[in-house]
């Protein structure tokens, strides 16, 4: 469907989406109805929802066309998906698990009543892999159907590649935001941890547990994080950032990705270094080389802690995958675990040494372009040990392989500089469309 | 009721609880009903529950003399109060709010399983202020019913010190655990911070929710600590430390109290000064002193956030207590949020600066003995610091005031140091019992 200029509705940036809606171009009817045709038109093929329910969509159109919230609400009438280990009132929630099949909670989650109080439509909920940990679901990745999508946040990640939805909502505790974002050649963006509540989300590893949010821009994402963090400010990325100091660390992780997505990064850093922003190249310093072992460790034993209802009572419908992890946790012992925090804590107290100057960190955003299917949701790596530093991270899309599969770019900043990073994604998102 | 050798049961620790019932001394059945007994007796008065259930005690019973679950249990036959934050499947959760009058979980938080499957029984839900903040429940203060028995873990706090459990848990955002304890005159500990799954918890501000404990001395609250954590080596206390270096830090906070709740710990710390182990005096660093107000402004901003859905549809069930904080959140800018959160995160960086050198920190447990019953559930402002910090911290009962009401005295350690936290508390415990 297109607006009255005869644009494509569902290729819009959630910007021009509203700026459509607001100036009457479109109606918010006519917005949803456009994404429900390309979900009629792709969803067989990519499957990226778990719970959808068009009775709900139209109930709240009509809410909004009856009572509409305000000139000021920043989501009126964009469609979102909601990644299905957040609680929702109107639709089941099944967090991935047969467990939890007809599960209806009694109460929206926080990130959805803050959603719907800003008129955004909740369009369903999308496929997450089991409890957010590895057993993939149905979805295919909209870039190349053979491929995965990534996970956890499988189905989010897919619908807004697939213009499905322009903005999603997902969860990372170790690489579920950034690793799928990447992969399916989309924005990721997991703020610091704690900005945006957890409240009504079904919990894998407490402490180290964010909201993500996908969409196609750095702008897109910026609006979704704002509203969710109702940090409002963080919406707003037209006063740009001068000249960011920028490094690029070697992680012992690296080693284990591709050459290909490792020089995809390299390249991009060859062109920002061309137009005027030296990076320095370095090394992880060594006292947070162990940080990705270290995130393994404390995610097995608190995931096998945050389950213990499901392992005790129904062991059987769990995948071995949590099996294993499960077995894993068993094995790591408490003083392990406690010494594992402790590096923890002493490493987010020195965070100055890993910028070492930085402001903005970059890395390869995955292993790899994404895997076959058949090989699982990939690996969540390179983003371990940032994630479990609590750092903002976003992902950028870059170039794509032979198999029309983009690498992405990774790039990180301080603790509660979330607005810098996004602002300095911006203008790296800006630079490298404008030379690949 | 007694044990063989007439022994009161209800007045028992819990080890000579687990003594006696694995020698055959008495059952878990009459364990139970003589706990049952000391309800019956004194609830009417006491008001601790929330949700009681004898049916579902029964069946805990009967699963428990049909399949025991092992010798290695650690709570087999051991009745345990649970804050009605903390979701049950067996037992409503309203979380203290009428909005949840009718609300019934489908799954057991983890701490309610973990417990279950160490053969402890749950013996009902206890008594929470609204949502864990401010509006009282029904509960009094066992040792003067005229007074609060503290918040927001009130039923918890009451039933422990009335012998209507001997162990009960709770939550600690401020100073939830730490004030009702001291309070009621028992032990209270909230252990550093994730060390306890919230899972199935109701949030108020999940960057600083923290399961708390509580029991009649340091030894019980370890075993429910060891158990709840799944670091075993808590419960064991036998070796003793050695020459902990203690500091008695007067922060801003201190203005807020009563002569007789300072003159209390500054008594104690005479007392364990004259029997050989000398504590130094001093103040808060600088950099900490605005801490409190950090806390309060922090956990605000993060409790309207959590409670958005009960905020945005049951608006007119929340009490005047809650809707103020709220609007106090309103009030605070995102520029301000911002910056308490690096401050926050500096703090935590820095806590060398705060112990200089000592390894435990004293402070009276909260500003008075406890209020009356109608100037609401006291203040937490003497924890507000820690406990966003994250620390250990435990308050075990110093003397009593006129009416017979307790002081605490709180203890803090390092992040992590949870072991040698308590040992060292009940190094002081038995030190001051010798004493006082």
């Amino acid at each position: 469907m297109s607006d009255k200029e005869g644009n494509s509705i569902e290729d819009s940036t959630v910007s021009e989406l509203r700026d459509k809606i607001s100036n009457d171009s479109v109606t918010a009817r006519q917005v949803i109805a456009s994404y429900l045709a390309r979900i009629g038109k792709v969803e067989t093929e990519i499957a990226a929802w778990e719970a959808f329910d068009l009775d709900f969509i139209e109930d709240q159109l009509r809410q909004l066309e009856k009572a509409p919230p305000g000139q000021s609400s920043l989501l009126f009438g964009i469609p979102v998906g909601i990644k299905d280990i957040f609680n929702t009132k109107n639709l089941p929630t099944s967090y991935g698990s047969k467990i939890y099949e007809d599960n209806q909670p009694v109460t929206d989650c926080t990130v959805v009543a803050q959603l719907r109080a800003q008129g955004a439509v909740i369009m369903g909920k999308t496929v997450s892999t089991e409890f957010a940990y590895w057993k993939a679901g149905p979805t295919r990745n909209p870039l190349n159907t053979r491929h995965t999508p990534g996970g956890s946040s499988s189905g989010s990640a897919a619908a807004v590649s697939a213009g499905m939805v322009p903005l999603a909502v997902g969860s990372q505790t170790a690489g579920s935001t950034i690793r799928p974002a990447s992969y399916c050649g989309i924005v990721g963006f997991k703020p610091s941890i704690g900005l945006i509540s957890l409240a009504g989300v079904k919990s894998l590893s407490n402490s180290m547990d964010t909201v993500g949010v996908f969409g196609k821009s750095v702008a897109d994402v910026a609006l979704l994080a704002g509203v969710l963090s109702e940090i409002y400010s963080l919406t707003d990325l037209s006063k740009p950032i001068i000249s960011p100091k920028i490094a690029l660390l070697r992680a012992p992780e690296w080693d284990m990705a591709d050459d290909s997505a490792i020089q995809a990064v390299i390249d991009a850093v060859k062109i920002i270094e061309s137009l005027g922003s030296p990076i320095r190249r370095g090394e992880v310093p060594r006292e947070f080389t162990p940080l990705a072992s270290v995130q393994t460790r404390i995610m097995a034993r608190e995931a096998a802690r945050e389950l213990t209802h499901e392992r005790l009572y129904n062991k059987a419908q769990l995948s071995s995958s949590l099996l294993e992890l499960f077995e894993f946790a068993d094995s790591i012992s408490s003083d392990v675990y406690l010494s594992d925090r402790k590096i923890r804590d002493s490493c987010i107290a020195k965070l100055d040494d890993l910028f070492g100057g930085a402001d903005i960190l970059l890395a390869p955003s995955s292993l790899s372009t994404a895997p076959l299917i058949e090989e699982g949701t990939g690996s969540p790596e390179l983003s371990r040990a940032w994630t479990m530093l609590g750092l903002p991270i976003i992902t950028i899309p870059l170039t794509r392989d032979s198999n029309g599969l983009p690498f992405g770019l990774q790039i990180a900043s301080r603790p509660n500089l979330d607005h810098y990073l996004l602002k300095a994604a911006a203008w790296l998102e800006s630079l490298l469309s404008r030379k690949t």
